[in-house]
């Protein structure tokens, strides 16, 4: 197992203006692993779900590679389930229902086959669980990738400034880096975020595209221009799967691949947002990734020589 | 004369939560004259100001290969003033004056001198303005670059969409581009303008970048991430001014070359907000743009090559 992926398995009920959908399969995990899987055939999934979750799904997670046997499922549980509803701007949703479950409890145990998996990737979660992960690893991960939200920041901030502090990579939008870091501005907050342990940050400004730091040099990669975003949800993660699934494919983390691999993680997201939930990303080709990164590659470069 | 510059030379009182400064030298055209005269010594203004207008700044003007001889100056008049203070997140502000003067009886006037000129910019303005320059014109520009705002679109729908019909590139953000084709994807907005006649459409994302259309192609120019924003005014106006004055250096308004007179034209802009008014603007060497250049290439270029 060559990359561990720890997120919520669920359900989501959701609402756009386009539409809505009644319990379909989400969470974290589900998205990242789906949309690393167009890169990596040696994932696995550390999560839990209650008897309710589909049998189709997990083999349908088999059959892309990415091995399910750490996700526990509870007796007689229910999975996390969560309702939201997104304005017409599709920048902001609220969420309706937020039903922990079987996640109340959830206490995660790594597989040993796990054990000295190159890549984590912790999607986002009490920070308490994130820290349990790592503490289980055989040995240090190559490179750590942790996803969180401002939740966290407001109810468990010294667990979560615990956890950023054990990391390499941290992804989270501009609101919430503005918020971790009390700079409103964005080259501010990303100093003072590395200052906290980090050695990159992933800053994600949704349609406005995500920026790359690290102390001493900064990316940015836009989104893709599109006609319609259907249904948002999901994106943020699909986005995290692409970055660590190509970083665990092409086994370099240097400063100029993870460019290439924000780049791939911004096609894959651009994916996600055109139908509801992981349908798209479900029936995804290889070629169509190919031709969605050439898209970025023409957006966005130009040719000055400076003398 | 090579290229024209239709606008307002003024004077702007601004309120920033950086601190204040009053009646400054501003205008449309001041900072396009100022920002194009990095690339091109063959400029001329249009506009009008009052007796109160400094002869400094129009010596200033001179110096830099600006032509003044098309500003016309109405004795006893008084320059238009505007005045507006910022709110804290610096993308919006709220006017606390507008007092038209001399603008209200503005008739342009365009010396023989500049008839013939290849690139005409018209900065913001009443498109009855705008028109009536482009009637006088000897010959058809090679290329003509419109800049407007959403009052013209609430006061004079009929007059704009006509101005709009006869230029090549229009300029607007990106709250404009969405009011204007009542779409609120900017891929569907950008297409109903560029139904409306102009070859070329650039949205201004503030901070977010820009995007330049054409009905076939897309490409994006991020801003730079700044620590901090002094004094946006004037920012979209010097991008408009870099934008053209490196087109009218170059002498060529394909595709590729907009795209690289759009990274200069934002590099330009990202100076003008480190200051207050065109303070900026004045000192700016050369070196420094390049230098700014230089950065804007390391913060989007990457290097995938796909099979």
């Amino acid at each position: 197992m060559s990359l561990l992926i720890v997120g919520t398995v669920a359900f989501d009920s959701i609402k756009t203006p386009f539409g809505k959908i009644d319990k379909t399969v989400g969470g974290a995990a589900t998205y990242i692993a789906l949309s690393a899987s167009y890169f990596t055939k040696k994932s696995g999934i550390v999560s839990v779900v209650g008897e309710d979750f589909p049998e189709a799904t997990i083999k349908e997670f088999n059959r892309r590679g990415v091995d399910t046997s750490g996700i526990e499922v509870v007796k007689g549980g229910k999975s996390f389930y969560w309702s939201g509803s997104y304005h017409t701007d599709m920048n902001t949703r609220d969420t309706l229902v937020t039903d922990l479950n079987v996640l109340a409890d959830f206490n995660p145990v790594v597989p040993p086959a796990y054990l000295n998996a190159d890549f984590l990737m912790l999607g986002n979660l009490t920070p308490i669980v994130q820290q349990k992960v790592m503490q289980q690893m055989a040995k240090r991960p190559k490179l750590i990738v942790m996803d969180t939200m401002n939740f966290w920041m407001e109810i468990m901030p010294k667990e979560l400034a615990e956890t950023i502090a054990m990391v390499d990579v941290l992804t989270i939008n501009d609101a919430e880096a503005r918020q971790l870091s009390g700079e409103y501005s964005l080259v501010k907050a990303a100093q003072k975020i590395l200052g906290m342990g980090p050695k990159f940050l992933i800053i994600k400004k949704g349609e406005h595209g995500a920026l790359l730091f690290n102390k001493e040099q900064v990316f940015f990669a836009p989104a893709l221009p599109l006609e319609d975003v259907f249904d948002p949800t999901g994106a943020g993660d699909s986005f995290a799967g692409g970055f660590i699934g190509f970083l665990d494919k092409s086994k370099d983390i240097s400063f100029d691949n993870m460019k290439r691999a924000i780049i791939f993680g911004s096609a894959i997201a651009s994916f996600c947002v055109e139908k509801f939930g992981i349908e798209r990303l479900l029936e995804l080709t290889d070629e169509e990734v190919e031709e969605r990164v050439q898209e970025f590659i023409d957006l966005v470069q130009f040719d000055i020589s400076l003398v």
